[in-house]
């Protein structure tokens, strides 16, 4: 051990999903959206001049922040944009999650990130069981608690909670931040987006790596009532003044101003979800009724694990998690038709 | 006050440099390069497309780490990228800093981040005057700490340290994490790189926003021992595995790769400012011995405020802190010739 390590924060970090280098792999593992980004993010990026790129980048996100406000229709005041949802995040957990006795409640089954985050800024918190369904019990977010967080839908489940239930969660803890992460809400789900309005302690995040189809331009954003926005505009420029750079708040732009192709996209994600269901079922598989781009199955009879590495022989990259409960489920990203069809195909030999 | 606010962590955030929207400012007020990126940087924007923006980034910053550690004779393992220094040394704060009782060290007059990272963190830190002359004296380093930091050149005095002077202080320190800022090594400093062979507990940071005129593409970096780098890259994959975006990823290469071009802005920028000395000196102007791309000058009679304000007015922005021991001076950041001739005739008509 080298002297200066005993003042080292240690911690265990989150892995996220291959990024293969080979172009034929199959890549259903990472939530990708499969169709590209909206086509004025190409006309506007024939517009940056690479002149510009000698400057700071604009640290109010002026123009993005403006789309975005119009689009969701909330004041600019309302929004704080950040290098994915990652980031806005990260920065909520240190900025509102900063109870040192009461513990943050999120569900046990859920996006991997909270507990690694938790960790970093040593909160404490509590894993909270879903039931049996992978659905959350909002009778067990009525205890003391130093913040609550999920995503709806749920990951890497897919499971949607209703608007209403988590209206009586937050109703329910005036005294705690309550964050919603709505990474995957536009493929089909009802955001809570309407209920920050009406309380003070919500706070909904959203992302463009999905359903905007730019997870490569890091693009996240947060709604919520103007005095935590502030708060998090000041943990963010305690932290780097400059996060987003040129690119992501210029071409960010064109993606918000194309609502048609935004919705034709989800409809299209929705549309082979359905379908790929389907077949999923008819194949012997049980699955979640996932609203989001991925869906969370089992098979009834060839374990997860099993299917997970033959189908990456067969350059098809899918999720798996060895972890309690879910450790027999793959987490499949819902791609194009001709990608689901291939996986279908692939799946028939092997189950 | 909300009722969740007593849970909110509270920060003064640090105050950037004013982006002013007018294009006809003359602005040297946040040292920005006046040169353009490397010629390269525009042919590769040309080359991406913008369907790959679907696709996460590659979280291991392959091609941008291996170009770094060729030009800088390191093994790729040692070097860590980031969303420009700022994003590199916050980081750091955290990953490094981490001693809860002995005080983090550096200079009274520095760059004006590493107080605020520390309140963010809650780290102790003790912040140690410079000599008169804006020196560091490296005896004052030799308490016990939890860690020291500097920038060589200083900010905003643009003061270098000798390399003999710093490789003392590291060696004295053999428990606590040495970082090194070096944000302004390219413009005639003597690097502290070569002593990360020598000592395991020295790490030294760069950006590709000033001697690279990339400020708007968000890169910076930290050279280390491999283990070092190897705490930083887990804290980054706590929180936020892909920071980086693509263009960044994609264009920092081009800036890396073409030495010419890099060492030829530098001269320029070194060659107007030993020439603006000379003016600034005829002007009644005293000023530390810059190393770097900004002078920091007082005038002999006229109040630095007092022109600050009406440079202003003028549209030249420089820039001022109403801080102890500095609250008569200017940082002026070095534009291109014109602009300092420019800056020169207004400050004939003010002082």
């Amino acid at each position: 051990m080298m002297k200066w390590e005993e003042n080292v924060r240690k911690v265990v970090p989150y892995v996220p999903g291959e990024q293969p280098k080979d172009k034929n792999v199959i890549k259903l593992n990472t939530n990708e959206n499969p169709y590209p980004p909206a086509p004025g993010v190409e006309e506007l990026m024939n517009t940056m001049t690479y002149q510009d790129f000698r400057l700071y980048p604009d640290t109010d996100a002026t123009e993005l922040t403006k789309s975005l406000a119009k689009f969701y229709g909330v004041r600019e005041s309302q929004i704080f944009v950040g290098v994915g949802s990652d980031d806005v995040l990260g920065m909520a957990f240190m900025t509102f999650f900063n109870n040192t006795e009461k513990p943050v409640l999120f569900p046990d089954i859920t996006y991997s990130f909270y507990d690694v985050w938790a960790d970093l800024y040593r909160i404490p918190y509590k894993q909270i069981p879903l039931d049996e369904d992978f659905h959350i019990r909002k009778e067990d977010y009525l205890i003391e608690n130093g913040g609550i967080i999920f995503p709806n839908p749920n990951a890497p489940t897919g499971v949607l909670e209703s608007v209403n239930d988590i209206e009586d969660i937050v109703k329910a803890n005036p005294e705690s931040v309550v964050i919603i992460d709505e990474a995957y809400i536009d493929f089909g789900g009802q955001s809570c987006l309407p209920l920050v309005e009406k309380y003070e302690n919500l706070m909904v995040v959203q992302t463009f790596s999905k359903s905007r189809s730019m997870a490569g331009m890091r693009i996240g954003f947060a709604i919520a009532n103007e005095k935590m926005i502030d708060y998090l505009k000041a943990a963010k420029f305690s932290y780097n003044s400059y996060t987003m750079n040129m690119p992501s708040l210029i071409m960010g732009v064109a993606s918000v101003e194309d609502k048609a192709y935004f919705e034709q996209t989800c409809e299209k994600i929705i549309t082979t979800r359905e379908w790929f269901k389907k077949e999923m079922k008819a194949l012997g598989f049980v699955f979640t009724d996932s609203y989001s781009n991925f869906l969370f199955a089992e098979h009834k009879s060839v374990p997860a694990k099993e299917i997970f590495d033959k189908l990456k022989e067969k350059k098809i990259y899918v999720r798996y998690w060895n972890k309690a409960r879910i450790n027999n489920r793959l987490r499949i990203t819902i791609g194009t038709d001709e990608q689901m069809q291939q996986l279908i195909e692939a799946l028939k030999e092997i189950v």
